[in-house]
């Protein structure tokens, strides 16, 4: 098992912990090398109760046993105040107030929840997590459980052959992305719908942000830099489909380099691409944080989903595009990679940078 | 209820009857105005039985009772000699040897199969249908289900705005598309198939052959121009869903015309859109070949597909694309007017500018 | 088509119109022989609106156009004053005081609401219309839709060979039998829930209420007996399965009548059964009240729900039960036969009888 | 880990192992304790290759490292000559010959296959394998995976309580249970198919088999008893649903004894239930042979079909029947314990007691 720096137990938060991003926090927390649970937090409705009461839960494994009694707190800093890592899988209309509270508190929040994306002192996932340096108190949020699967072949891509001119991607989204209870079967079973609010915007401005690494501002603070020395455009549309758990891809890119790789050089690039978490030692990024598939058919959402624990992203079918250059097939479980594991990975990497303090 | 040219019925006989396309054949010509089921063929393990043993019905509704008794024949000529029009819903496996036999007989067929599409003597559903001028004893095949229902809008923009320059098409199609037994339950519930074989490259040419319009050879023959005059790149990615009918599609697009077509200059040219079928009184072609949603998550493949008795294509969501000019959904019922009612409306057309001869 | 008594229009109301089951009332009534719809009725955050923007359609066909700009209005007694028949889509938590109101006001209500299900004096179905006597000013309700189609075979049956003496039944029932939203789609896809809250108390004796008839009270009251001169024991099992509409039900039933009909009279005595809404003329009850089936597999909920328009139930596989006497599959649509139009038969018996006076 | 009687790795082969079950017997037995795969057989059309090209890999973990190099065999019992034990996933049409080959060659075969359940020398699943006394060289079958589940919950309650007079069972099954290709996709998405060929016979005779117990004949020879001794009679009703793991079973049993037991009892002797399998430390029985909820709406085949790798059955909602006694609901998953792991526990019982030699 993984060893943190410093060996010991790090005692870790999660607000939000009774719904579905929250019961995923849990699952995966109760088994890791390095966090401790230690307190539990959710709405006032399910303060004061223990966990196996206040949660609807909707796993396939059995509630932790080590959380099973735990009380559960109102999502208050005072609740907190010993835990060196705060999970949030908080809803959009509670995370504002509460993790804004956290931070003034100076906890370290590693967030799910959508509201602080947009935020210049706030990266998005550990590509933008080393600089600008953060301040005591501070939040990390993952992107949309979208964003999250196919950004991290293009950062592959654009490591090993310079910067993408435009990127144009489909989405087959699981109903899982939308939470419980979510998209009615009604809506589902039978069907697509070709719209997801918000989504599509979400997935075009994030890319910006996660590939486009730190500038230097004119008065020396560094800033994101939304991908602006290298204009990318990104197009997305988004659809849901009645599959439960991972979100299918179909990517088309266009290099700014040229001639454009081979779909050849693209497969190894992606094959051998090793993100800074995982040379770091960061305990949940899987042994192939991109796997590629060789087989006409794959990825495939049901069957490759739950594979290194949902913790990688899958890729196939890279071919050339005759429209852009490439177009490849990505898959992301949505929950594992697309949220919950992606905040532990920040977290862990926070840890091993010494972003985060453990006492 | 519509009449033909010269008021009469016109008998016609059905290939590979017993099988689903043959099934919807079979619906729809059951109530047709102009057209009278005659004879119905299939492999010679029907022949002689009667339709209703012969067939493992799975229409949802009954098997009309014009045809409950009638008695299978084998697919060969000598039984249909007496048809005007023969609609073929043979497998690509029998198609081959048996269509080119009943062209050979000089009888009219109007086929859902793929064997002939690429043939240069055989046109591709309606658009091409005039010309060149075809012999006594031809052939007029479908496009692949899901060519057809997006190269009718493509088709009404490049006659709105001019020709396309590049077009990429990401799509979500229903197992009907794979007739029967087809997709397997346990590759396609809580699933997406990034995959379906042959159907990427199907879908790249014949939209070029259907749009490319009729080219005057050298030596003064006509043939099919493949839009070599203005040379459109076409990118495909084919995903199977579990949808059971319906086939829904992302679509973007890049003009040659600059600036391009606004998102609701588009619109308007989409509702205008006339085709000749339509303006000339095929029975068959709805009032809307196109019809345009105006809310965001429309259309869906569950709620829309059978609108029209599914022979008009949806389109919504039209919109700017980061990437290309324009991009817009289509959803097209496979089954209807991307198989069984394309050759009835292809049929249609051929009696109305007197390509197939009433007697 | 159809004529009533006094071939004329009969002006209808619907409460709840913008709802699921309002929805269906709305289509079906849009084309009914008699009822013109007259009124449409909502909550008062849909009041004022016309019904286009009022409405969240769901159905498969578009908005009839004779609604489409009609103004809704509050459910209130006052702006039904002209409609002979009201038909109620109530949602539960509505229903109780507003079908209350409207019965003071001597408005005749055909419910589907279960709240008056069990009151002594509403009757419960067709089979129950005619006694006791009803007072001008009343309510009839539907039975919950999966008692509906069940006890039609059963009515059948008892009228053939004398009392049930017990009645086994699973049920595998579609989700739109839930409402709108209803069910989540990550609850039921790939799933079965073999638990709805109510439901197994519901069929057990609303079973008992239908099938019972009228009684002689000791003080001349006629009253519904609940079965109770022939004791019958129901046990209900009931599962939600991923299926849109359309519920199957597994029947074992053990007659009193020793020995027992076999499976061919079971399935003759099926067939040859006439509700009297068919004799009487009803123009909603369908040729087959039930259609039984000689396939083995059949009826399935995917290809037999629309049969007929939904407004008969199919009996198919009648065969020996080892345990009691005779089993067989029943499949009835929820939203058809189940709900809508069980209320529009109620509605048009009434008024072949004489209950509705149309003025 | 569990050790057997001598400590030593014991060599097994799998015929069949190519296919839907035996893919399954791979993954299990490649992390088995005691059990190390030595042989994989398949078809001629197989044989010669490595097993990662012989097999259309279907599992939704990769193919165990330990055979992705193995080359399959024939399924001759010359290639199996060393192995202790025989798996087979053979499909019915090829197992009855291959497995009488494999008996002949005094092989002791664990089956999956149907062919020899009727055979009085075989023995159903592990209650019946003590006796009467198996020669060198046999065959130990499977019941019927809808079996296999629901007669481990009606053993417990017949040790309990004493024998069950009848029962009445309606399952809902998953379409893993039809293998691969199996049930197509438009036969069962939105759709019940209320039929499966020869499965209702099946549950109703294997169940008397498995629960009858072994008989003294009168010339000495012990035989199975079919429950002869105390007449129990079953009604099965098997219905196929859009799940792709996991049979839920509707289940109403009447005991002889009077009166019969209180729901409160009976869930009692389901969680008190020890299998011998169990108890003699059969590794892949789970810690709960029978898991019982107390949830209301549980179990559920997407939630709890992998608890416990699926080895084990859920019972929810045990409660009084009106008609019967008692009614609960059973949830088995049919690719584990209503299969491989089945055969799996079948050959650890057969070591633990001397049955099968280890050298």
């Amino acid at each position: 098992m993984s060893k943190n720096p410093d060996g010991k137990q790090i005692k870790v938060g999660i607000l939000g912990a009774t719904g579905t991003v929250g019961q995923r926090f849990v699952t995966l927390l109760a088994k890791h090398p390095w966090f401790t649970i230690h307190v539990l937090g959710a709405s006032s409705r399910s303060a004061g109760k223990p966990y196996t009461l206040a949660v609807m839960w909707k796993q396939t494994t059995p509630i932790p046993s080590v959380v099973r009694d735990m009380i559960v707190r109102e999502c208050h800093p005072k609740h907190f105040a010993e835990c060196a890592v705060i999970f949030s899988g908080l809803d959009a209309d509670a995370a504002g107030d509460i993790e804004s509270a956290f931070r003034s508190a100076d906890l370290a929040i590693f967030s799910n929840a959508k509201n602080y994306r947009r935020d210049p002192s706030v990266p998005l996932i550990q590509q933008a997590l080393q600089n600008p340096p953060l301040k005591k108190g501070f939040i990390v949020t993952n992107a949309n459980c979208s964003t999250t699967g196919y950004v991290i072949p293009l950062r592959a891509l654009e490591k090993a052959f310079g910067p993408i001119e435009s990127c144009l991607v489909t989405t087959m989204q699981a109903i899982s992305g939308a939470g419980y209870p979510g998209v009615p079967g009604l809506d589902i079973i039978d069907n697509v719908v070709p719209y997801i609010g918000g989504e599509e915007e979400k997935m075009e401005w994030e890319t910006l942000k996660i590939l486009g690494g730190i500038a230097d501002g004119d008065d020396g603070v560094k800033t994101f830099d939304m991908h602006a020395r290298h204009p990318l455009r990104v197009s997305a549309s988004c659809n849901r489909v009645p599959v439960i758990d991972g979100h299918t891809m179909c990517v088309s890119v266009r290099f700014q380099q040229k001639p454009p790789p081979s779909p050849q050089q693209v497969r190894e690039a992606l094959v051998a691409y090793t993100p800074e978490a995982q040379s770091i030692g960061c305990p949940s990024v899987p042994v192939h944080a991109i796997f590629v598939h060789e087989e006409p058919d794959r990825p495939q959402p049901r069957l490759d989903r739950y594979y290194q624990d949902g913790a990688g992203v899958s890729v196939g079918r890279v071919r050339q595009c005759p429209v852009l250059d490439i177009k490849f097939v990505v898959l992301a479980n949505n929950v594992s990679i697309g949220a919950a594991t992606s905040s532990i990975i920040n977290a862990e990497l926070a840890v091993l940078k010494g972003v985060v303090k453990v006492e």
